[in-house]
């Protein structure tokens, strides 16, 4: 039994030892060596999609993949026979990452980090954005103490991400397909929205992207918002109707928004929210970094071996 | 008993009833009315110096000022009678609030929203800030997750930072003039400062002014820091040898510097700090607006008409 292991990341190979099985390491830009592909597992990281096809056509030995991204759709697009292989997915390795990159947005928007950049960059002192003020002056959103931070797409990042809001003091909802309480906190279903982002300082969008939540931010949400609240984007770019978004930056209908993904990426150099002063624009940067791959990779490893149903199963 | 309360701050005098004492408020930038000179209790803050000093030559039965400042040196150089006028400080009051700044700060510089920043003024895709990338690098700065914090001067506003950083995974170690254990952080003394330092990812200083603290770190200290730690000034701006700090920056000696504090305020424009690249620069900024003032001030009534020792004497 091969397990082949990308060099794309920095794994330690010893986490994966101990098993019934050989582990080798395998460049992704490149086609499978010829030695390997009698390989039973892959494991996949940011591979190129020649390298997957590729793979998918020559390693008939091959029973499942172990992708570390979350969302693995390079995988499933590349050819794979869905009877022979089992892909199973890094969900939960960019819970950690993703929520700390989230809570980063959601304090530079606050306390105005990106403005006082600005200021630096032009060689001023940020005067506007110091010296004694209100700590909460009502329609402004200038911290996470008390802020209503309404989270869209209710998974594992969103709780760890909870964690963090409350621990700075935010109040925390949610908003999912299913309603209930998960972790402590009231999601809602999506028929609640109206009334939901009226109340909202700062809304964090964690939808995966598909045909049903393409555009789910659209203009008449958007104009349900409160004039200061801000938009907050670590899912997909799809799920934003970014020329709505632009037009309600224009208006002032809204605070700002906060954008680590977009419709298409890069971001057209020639798109508006460049220019805008209260975009904060970040480069699909908030996951990109698995934590823990190897003690998902041993332990679906261990599974496998064990003929027990994987962890992750897509 | 008559207690004034500054309107330079939304205070809920709602909150300070219940007392048999009249409240009253007043303008920090004017001379007290005549009426309202026989005050026993005046809560400061951001007064002008003109009317403090007018204060302390006239309200003559004047017992004890309330200031909302962490370290209220205008009302100490005022001329108030030491003899007759207890001050207490508003310690506590910008816990929160300056934690929350320090935060921000470390996760912009950790995940580079500052460069993004750039990249966006200049309309530019910030390509390099994101994609993938290993989640710990050694000799990297990049979450604070597992990062080593050292946090210089371990007060009341260190406990409540330690909190935060602690949810995101840090690790966290104080240094203070006794050595100890607050708050389960092991806090050491200041001689322990060269093995400290060459530990650490990032150094979060909060150290108070005066004379013992004035240029604490210096070039000597900053050549001890690795090559990738960032140093974070929340303090005041004389704890940190700006030339030497510069310097350090210009030779690549340290990661960058996330300062709200300087030697002179506002920063001169003609600092070179403005043009570093990895300096992020916020202008005293951490925190200027007090959380529970009210609380602070009802709490020290009471005592003060009971008879009692007030909290946060000077």
């Amino acid at each position: 039994m091969k397990l082949l292991y990308p060099t794309s990341l920095s794994l330690d190979p010893k986490l994966l030892e101990g098993f019934n099985a050989s582990i080798h390491s395998y460049d992704v830009t490149k086609p499978i060596p010829e030695d390997l592909i009698d390989a039973e597992c892959l494991i996949t990281w940011c591979n190129s999609p020649s390298n997957l096809k590729d793979a998918a056509s020559r390693c008939k030995k091959l029973k499942w993949i172990q992708a570390l991204a979350a969302g693995p759709n390079d995988v499933l697009n590349a050819g794979f026979d869905p009877k022979t292989v089992t892909i199973t997915t890094g969900s939960g390795l960019h819970d950690q990452t993703v929520a700390e990159h989230t809570l980063g947005m959601l304090l530079t928007a606050a306390r105005k980090f990106h403005l006082m950049r600005d200021s630096q960059t032009q060689g001023k002192w940020p005067g506007n954005s110091g010296g004694p003020q209100p700590d909460k002056a009502p329609g402004t959103f200038t911290t996470l103490h008390e802020a209503r931070i309404l989270v869209w797409g209710f998974g594992n990042i969103a709780k760890t991400l909870t964690l963090y809001l409350r621990a700075l003091g935010a109040e925390v909802k949610g908003v999912a397909r299913h309603a209930g309480v998960r972790d402590g906190v009231q999601v809602y279903s999506e028929d609640q929205l109206p009334e939901l982002l009226k109340e909202t300082d700062a809304l964090v969008m964690i939808l995966p992207g598909s045909d049903s939540t393409k555009h789910a931010l659209n203009a008449e949400r958007l104009k349900v918002l409160p004039k200061h609240a801000w938009v907050v984007n670590v899912g997909r770019g799809t799920c934003i109707d970014e020329a709505a978004l632009n037009s309600a930056l224009d208006e002032g209908a809204i605070g700002g928004a906060a954008l680590d993904v977009f419709e298409k990426e890069p971001l057209d150099e020639s798109s508006p929210l460049y220019k805008q002063k209260n975009v904060i624009l970040s480069p699909h940067a908030a996951g990109g970094r698995p934590r823990g791959a190897e003690g998902l990779i041993a332990e679906n490893l261990r599974r496998f071996l064990a003929g027990q149903e994987l962890k992750n199963v897509l």
